[in-house]
């Protein structure tokens, strides 16, 4: 997707030769008009998939999952990392670790909202080694639901998460997929 | 909001005389439909007051910060609750204790994103004893920018959260005000 592309590139500061902080645009301060346009490239590429329900995970997936819910008109769905007071009944949940966090935490999806005809759009801001995402298939897959595509804004594609999803053989499309990053060279999209 | 009201009765779950549980729709499973009702019902109320941003903060105030963004046609921020080494620069933040989570956290946002020509508009899915809200209040204050309305989707209005936002002179806008509720006699609405 090309103004994504062209928006990490505009305002996307990189450090070191792993971190793009997108947070001026898409994960903390969020441009709504970029994000229409991000769950209508979701919705051209998995139009077709008959998709019933989005999920994600909070806190950063939550804007992009309800854009492109809005977009196919269906209800979004996010996996808690904490468990509250106001979470009852039979979860399901994952173990995720954050890199960026440097911490190991639960996810937790209410298992009544995964339903034998909901086919699943799973979306996320960023795929990188994959843990966050792999926690959720990991979820949806012992429901009675099915994962019916994968939507990323940000690949990074020098790390193992893409392929390692691809190799599941789920239809994983990534909007921008990153090939190498540097600070003194800038960013290049696969 | 007479929609928003009639879901909290067809499909919360009143637990005791204090919780209500509303994940079927609008904090963990959410309804796109319903959140566009109430983005509309935010941007009636206050489409005079020259909004520049919505702010709100993680995980459950997102979506709700996101669609009423889209209605101002202006960009969302979210505060987040824990340090990532994906912020950086200038943060301010606050402390907010979390009844239902029952701890203290921090809450964070990048000064940048709060200038001196920002309006701002809060907004989250509940207001209680107001913990959360009076921290995104304390770091505005502490910003350039100018806090110009509050909007809440359901504001329980047996607990502290309301009278003290009110008080202190701000424009506070509840879709649905609890007055009071129980596991035998439901919801009352003021």
């Amino acid at each position: 997707m090309e103004a994504l592309k062209e928006r990490i590139v505009k305002d996307g500061r990189v450090i070191g030769d792993n971190i793009v902080k997108v947070d001026a645009f898409l994960n903390h301060q969020i441009d709504m008009v970029l994000m229409n346009e991000i769950g209508k490239a979701f919705y051209d590429y998995f139009k077709e998939a008959g998709i019933t329900k989005v999920l994600t995970v909070e806190a950063s997936g939550i804007a992009i999952a309800a854009v492109v819910a809005q977009h196919f008109n269906v209800p979004m769905l996010f996996a808690k990392k904490t468990q509250s007071v106001n979470l009852d009944g039979k979860m399901l949940s994952a173990p995720v670790h954050s890199f960026t966090k440097k911490k190991t935490y639960e996810v937790l999806v209410a298992k009544r909202f995964l339903n034998a005809d909901d086919k699943i759009l799973i979306v996320d801001d960023f795929l990188a080694e994959g843990n966050a995402c792999l926690g959720l298939i990991d979820i949806v897959e012992r429901s009675d639901a099915e994962i019916v595509g994968i939507g990323i804004a940000i690949e990074k594609g020098f790390q193992q998460g893409g392929k390692l999803i691809r190799d599941k053989g789920y239809d994983l499309c990534s909007l921008a997929i990153i090939d190498k990053m540097s600070e003194t060279e800038g960013i290049t999209f696969k």
